[in-house]
């Protein structure tokens, strides 16, 4: 059996869902369908989800909003009569919605989630509907009935353990099952809201309850590239790849995936498979926890700047027991998450994003590590670009840090920082911003082109 | 003006007192002398300061210890003796020593530190005496007079600043001053020693204190070489380093200096000249503030084998606020001193001595990591060896990891993990440990061989 989760691209429009429909109709296996609610048409439109904010919005300021109420249901309205439904279904939508915008309004966070909840909700409830009318046996399941229990915090649910043993009862029941992402229900029953982009969370718990065999996520990319498309044209996609390659290459721009959402389906070993709805055909790229590693040691190249390195001098340093961990308390008392900390004899770098640093706090900063750590020096320097190769093949490869170093040096550009020997399957190059691109080139030209 | 300090071995026997005469009376800069107890005349000797401790070993437990007395008053008859010295030389330093013997024994680590300097105190009254009976004016010092005075920490006593300002008055002397290494004076007046090997932290103190022009350290090898002799045949010396390069290559297998001793000089910017007693001519070593590095970017490399690496990883690690400083606590509590902290995105490792860690401690800080911290996964690799090379030229120079990393695959050795990035001068390599000597070679051949 497959989870396959659409988008809200990919439910945009009816046009949209007739191809979220070939897809499913294409493969029986195709059990569960986890639905966003409708997202843009085009670049210009509204998501229905912040349709469905500025009626909350409106609804608790002024008690009504019939205008932003229509909006909404209008979307819905379009779908429908696009996929030929009877109108019922929109009756049904519109009074579903309407019970729930004249219901309690005294806690404004419980409200905005249910609100915001119905934009799934209500589209999942539309498309079982339209696969029905195709001649597809299609079921909506509430959340509730099927037990996805979450923590009562509006706005940032965590699943609780015990939903996925319920979930794993949906395996049972005949027909396709359309399952609106975004939300679950708290123990006493109110409807809770995961993060924004949680329909990537619902789904893939719900891969993980029933025990996929694979988590297919359909979005409007054929695949994720090996490097940034903006750097290098027409770079290589990536057929294959791991969980901690994915999560590596995910750090530094590669804004595939809330990462987040994978922990269920990552803790039950499911693959997450990337697809295009747009272009179902396309292999896309898969995410797994095991993968054959022919094709040389690199699978990815990303980049990220805007870091700072915060440089600490003390003669003597490696004798003082504590002195890192003292520096870290610094900077973790002005709530400063640091990324890297390579280090000499008697001296330490703290590398971390450099909007984290105010003027002020820097001053604060600096003056703590001269006077509590009797620091001999400590230099600020901004405008750092980390540039990482990511591979599970470079794990016993010997030579990929001379190649890498190599192609550097050839571009002229000068590593200000290395960092590897933690993880086997990166390494990372710190340089100079101004040498973000020619890094990044001459690193996809040593370990992709041949 | 200059301090020259002469060790053990330069002091040994009246023969090698001569040499120290000649290297004195050479250059009249060389107002300063100061020195050791007598050392090891051949591998199978045992230093004054050993005989001493032996003695008054004996009479703390018997009150006496006649053959131990002697042993040590004979090693200075000797001496006289080569040097046709009238015998009431002897007959002072036999009274000096028998006063201390038989004083106040009711603290025995006092009474220890009294006995242990009476050997860098009469050697300094014998060499002066010599000096003079050569005719070259020369006049023991007593630190007590020249007002070094130190912290009350017997066998660990640290100088106190207000040293400086009364040393300083020194210069206005006539001749040559014969000062005792390896202790001061407390503000009661009491005599406390260094920590061993401290008679280089005396002259490194007068240096400061005297605002020596250099401070000459003679000892018992012509300089330093730029990497291991046991590893390399005949590899070249290092004539010029800077005192940062001598630390990194300290940190690592370099053991040509108690490197604590050079805080006093180091903070007063006076340059060190290492210079051998048995070949004055050599150029030696000297360790400077700043050097012109005009061949090549490495100085010297260094190898440190018995490190073990604790690998901890946890998927999203790096969303966590304060998990490297709460992983560094863990350790800190079991008092282990790490070296560095190489981290990837959702794992970090750290890099310590094995020797820090039993199976015992071992199993328990694994434990805590799992527990306290939630990781997911937690590795020890023991076996590691650290190479490092050093050099001030490294800092700009574009390609210079990639001669090393290059270097090394062709040597067939994998690198496990790179620290660069905080210290401008050097760059190190974890490799395994069987790979310790074909790593070294290789970058010596690399970086020295043209």
């Amino acid at each position: 059996m497959k989870v396959a989760k659409f988008g809200g691209t990919s439910l945009a429009s009816g046009e949209q869902i007739q191809k979220v429909f070939q897809i499913i109709k294409a493969d029986p296996l195709r059990k569960f369908v986890v639905v966003s609610a409708p997202g843009k048409r085009d670049q210009d439109d509204t998501k229905v989800t912040d349709l469905l904010i500025a009626c909350a919005e409106q609804f608790l300021k002024h008690g009504e909003g019939k205008e932003q109420f229509e909006a909404v249901i209008s979307r819905y309205t379009e779908i429908a009569k696009y996929l030929n439904l009877t109108m019922d279904i929109i009756d049904r939508i519109s009074m579903d919605l309407l019970e729930i915008l004249h219901g309690d309004r005294s806690n404004p966070n419980r409200f905005m989630d249910a609100v915001k909840a119905s934009g799934e909700d209500n589209n999942a409830k539309l498309i079982a509907h339209y696969f029905n009318s195709e001649g597809l046996e299609a079921h909506y399941v509430s959340p509730k009935e099927a037990g996805l229990i979450v923590s009562d915090e509006p706005g940032n649910a965590q699943v609780l353990p015990e939903s996925y043993d319920r979930l794993r009862l949906l395996r049972d029941r005949t027909g396709v099952l359309v399952f609106p992402g975004f939300f679950g229900y708290s123990q006493d029953g109110q409807i809770v809201t995961f993060s924004r982009g949680g329909s990537d969370i619902s789904g893939s718990i719900l891969a993980a309850g029933v025990q996929a065999e694979v988590y297919e996520n359909f979005t409007d990319v054929d695949s994720v590239f090996s490097v940034n498309p903006n750097i290098v044209e027409n770079p290589k996609e990536i057929a294959e790849l791991t969980y901690r390659e994915m999560r590596e290459l995910s750090y530094a721009g590669f804004a595939v995936f809330h990462d987040e959402a994978l922990i269920p389906a990552f803790r039950a070993q499911i693959p997450v498979q990337i697809k295009n709805t747009n272009n179902p055909t396309a292999t896309g790229t898969k995410i797994v926890h095991v993968r054959s590693y022919t094709n040389g040691p690199v699978v990815g190249i990303a980049s990220d700047n805007g870091f700072c390195s915060l440089y600490v001098s003390k003669y003597l340093m490696n004798r003082e027991i504590g002195f890192g961990r003292r520096l870290l308390q610094i900077l973790e008392d002005d709530n400063i998450s640091y990324e890297h900390t390579p280090s000499g004899i008697d001296d330490i770098s703290v590398i971390f994003h450099q909007n984290q640093l105010d003027p002020e706090t820097e001053e604060k900063i600096v003056e703590r590590i001269y006077k509590e750590l009797g620091a001999d020096n400590v230099v600020v320097e901004r405008n750092l670009t980390m540039v990482m190769i990511v591979g599970e093949g470079m794990r016993h490869n010997v030579g990929t840090t001379a190649r890498a170093a190599n192609a550097l040096a050839q571009a002229g550009v000068n590593i200000e920082m290395i960092n590897q020997g933690s993880s086997e399957v990166s390494m990372m190059f710190g340089v100079k911003g101004v040498d973000e691109k020619r890094a990044v080139q001459a690193l996809y030209e040593e370990f992709f082109s041949n």
